[in-house]
């Protein structure tokens, strides 16, 4: 059955990038391993070990829709509409670009709610991808999510951007994860308890 | 060999108790099992999964001492001098209480470097156990932690007292963890690197 989830990753002390946006200290694991997983922008693929190869993997192969927020969006340039998960965009802001046109598998819709929801119908038997943290925390505060997977990194950054800050409908609890160990991060995939 | 580790319980989004010092959200897994882990203190004892007994009776068996805060010992009446892993206590402060003994397997030390080091003659051979999150922190920045297990729950409190506030030394990286997975809560073992 179709899902909505969300996959970060995250530092031991909750942080998702360095006070700068930086993710050196996060994102090794992406590189850590020797095997290859080839991403839908033939431009990029993860090198990693076997076991979060076969965590990723199930990412990719089981996402219909990504929704993100207008400042991912804006950062990756809408990944020049070819997202590396091979899905559809959905970008949730209160303005469509002027050239929203250049974006044509990318979609704007206007809040949290519709944007999954938006997202649901693109994607349909398949899964929805939410990849910006800030939309994730109101999904999550709104009800619509099913699962939460976190790429747990062994480092204390001390500061930076937080994965979960300013929820408002917590607590949020879930069930006790699957866990995937992998070289350099450790997978927890939540079940959202209703 | 002897080490120096801390153990804390936490929740997914960073937090060890919430803003009232509560901990119901955080303590069930002590309590979720059919496995009764007897501690030093007759009067209490756990209630576990198995695999939570397991990691509790090394974490017990091991403790040569324990070094806590003034605040932890001044709201626990200092375990009535029997704290339930069985150890002596090393207790860092500015100043011991004037009824200190009452608490003659208890010492007294200003400073967490001489505290750390009180606790390691104290123990000996056996392990070395931080109880307070605030001295835990103060200790990693200092490069005296050897290990760090975290207990963590699958839920996000939103707020809350922080495990891991104000280090003054970061990035501390670990290696990856031994992962033991038990009833409402995943142990996370890891090494710290130096």
């Amino acid at each position: 059955m179709s899902k909505v989830y969300t996959h970060m990753t995250m530092s031991l002390d909750g942080y998702i990038a360095d006070p700068g946006d930086g993710t050196d200290e996060l994102f090794g694991w992406y590189g850590a391993g020797d095997v290859t997983v080839p991403s839908a922008d033939e431009r990029w693929s993860f090198q990693v070990d076997a076991n979060s190869a076969e965590m990723l993997r199930e990412v990719l192969a089981g996402a219909g829709a990504l929704v993100c927020g207008r400042r991912l969006f804006d950062l990756t340039n809408g990944w020049d509409d070819n997202h590396p998960i091979g899905a559809p965009v959905v970008v949730v802001t209160h303005r469509a670009p002027d050239a929203a046109a250049k974006w044509p598998r990318t979609t704007f819709v206007d809040g949290v709610a519709e944007g999954v929801t938006r997202a649901r119908e693109i994607a349909g038997d398949r899964h929805v991808s939410i990849a910006s943290a800030d939309i994730a925390r109101q999904a999550l505060d709104l009800g619509l999510v099913d699962e939460v997977c976190i790429s747990l990194v062994p480092v204390l950054l001390g500061n930076g951007i937080p994965y979960f800050a300013d929820l408002t409908d917590a607590p949020h609890r879930f069930d006790d994860p699957t866990v995937i160990q992998g070289k350099g991060a450790t997978h927890l995939w939540y079940r959202v308890r209703r």
